[in-house]
């Protein structure tokens, strides 16, 4: 995307200078974000043969907090995770997509993400790029209840893909049904019942040859 | 889609009869929704050159609620105009989209969302399929301050992608920028602010010539 540093999308339409200074800030992020719509994740789609993006995975989570809300061991505020599922990825606009099964791209996450929270929720009015800003630090920390089921929801969503699939990201080469198991353990901090849903995808999957099995390894294996 | 009444996607890798019989209900419904991420609308996208689907769009009136709630001439309950957005245009999964500026196609569009509704929601455990079902009607009837919003939100989000592609869809034959006012003046029984930006626009790209000047047409014209 607009990793050059450019300016924003909306430079190259500018809005009337008749338009609210507060609602230009607003419009111009607004269309700055239509750029998650373009960032590819590694999950294959069940509708239709291609990648799925952030603003579609977004969505779909969203869609399972309402859904499966009433899993969550501890009580949760739907709304508020909501808000969380539907900004958690934005960060992913300027520093990409980093796929759960590669280790080296994660080296460097955490410094790349932050630098793009402060560029993108700049654009907002400051009032909000804070309150935005938190919401991304929330989910990120997990220390709230709504912060677990989020991610939890996060790691899911992919799983009920790659079961549809017959293996999908976890035919990734080197995985094993062992790292998909740990990869995906958060969920059961935020659900019992939805990981032990999703477990019992992972082991059948094993068992249908869809993931290799053995133990953990650190990279490709023979 | 699955509009040969086939059985939902689901069937093509049916969970493991070990999963509890409410979750794979649940399961089930949410790997149906994918087919959101299929269905195709006519508005182009900033980022990338090609049209918005569906489950993008929908993700972006929800970050619209986010962000512009504070514009509503009525209180609202953002939560709850979120959960609107999320789920307006599900039945398009089986009835497709219908232009806005498609007026046959508007002819039978309300008897095929509704048994769209019936077969989607049937999915559902029969609470959550009344919940949601409930959801979706309070969309379409626009009683309340949140369907209202949320439907406001519904024609602000492709005027922001028409502006930003000079034009859009408001180059459709025989439409004119009266056809656009008129189309988007629903913005304003949610919201005053937002309904005088949506004019700004809307006047500013006919003035430049990106939507045609005239009456209201009932067809193409010359």
């Amino acid at each position: 995307m607009a990793d050059d540093q450019t300016g924003p999308l909306a430079d190259v339409t500018p809005f009337p200078d008749t338009l609210d200074a507060r609602l230009r800030e607003q419009f111009t992020f607004l269309v700055e974000v239509d750029a998650l719509k373009a960032v590819l994740r590694r999950s294959p789609l069940v509708a239709v043969e291609r990648r799925e993006n952030d603003a579609e995975h977004s969505w779909h989570l969203a869609m399972m907090v309402l859904i499966l809300a009433e899993y969550s061991d501890e009580p949760i505020d739907t709304g508020h995770t909501v808000q969380l599922v539907l900004v958690h990825d934005l960060v992913e606009i300027y520093a990409g997509d980093t796929p759960l099964y590669d280790s080296d791209a994660g080296a460097d996450q955490e410094e790349r993400e932050v630098a793009a929270a402060e560029r993108l929720f700049a654009l907002l009015p400051e009032d909000q790029a804070r309150w935005v800003r938190a919401l991304w630090d929330e989910f990120e920390a997990r220390r709230t209840p709504e912060a677990r089921f989020a991610k939890a929801m996060d790691r899911l969503q992919p799983l009920l893909l790659n079961w549809m699939a017959r293996g999908g990201t976890w035919r990734t080469p080197g995985v094993t049904a062992e790292d998909v198991r740990a990869r995906k353990a958060v969920i059961g901090d935020a659900s019992t019942p939805l990981w032990r849903a999703g477990r019992q995808l992972i082991d059948e999957g094993e068992a249908r040859g869809w993931s290799r099995s053995g133990e953990t390894t650190e990279g490709p294996s023979a």
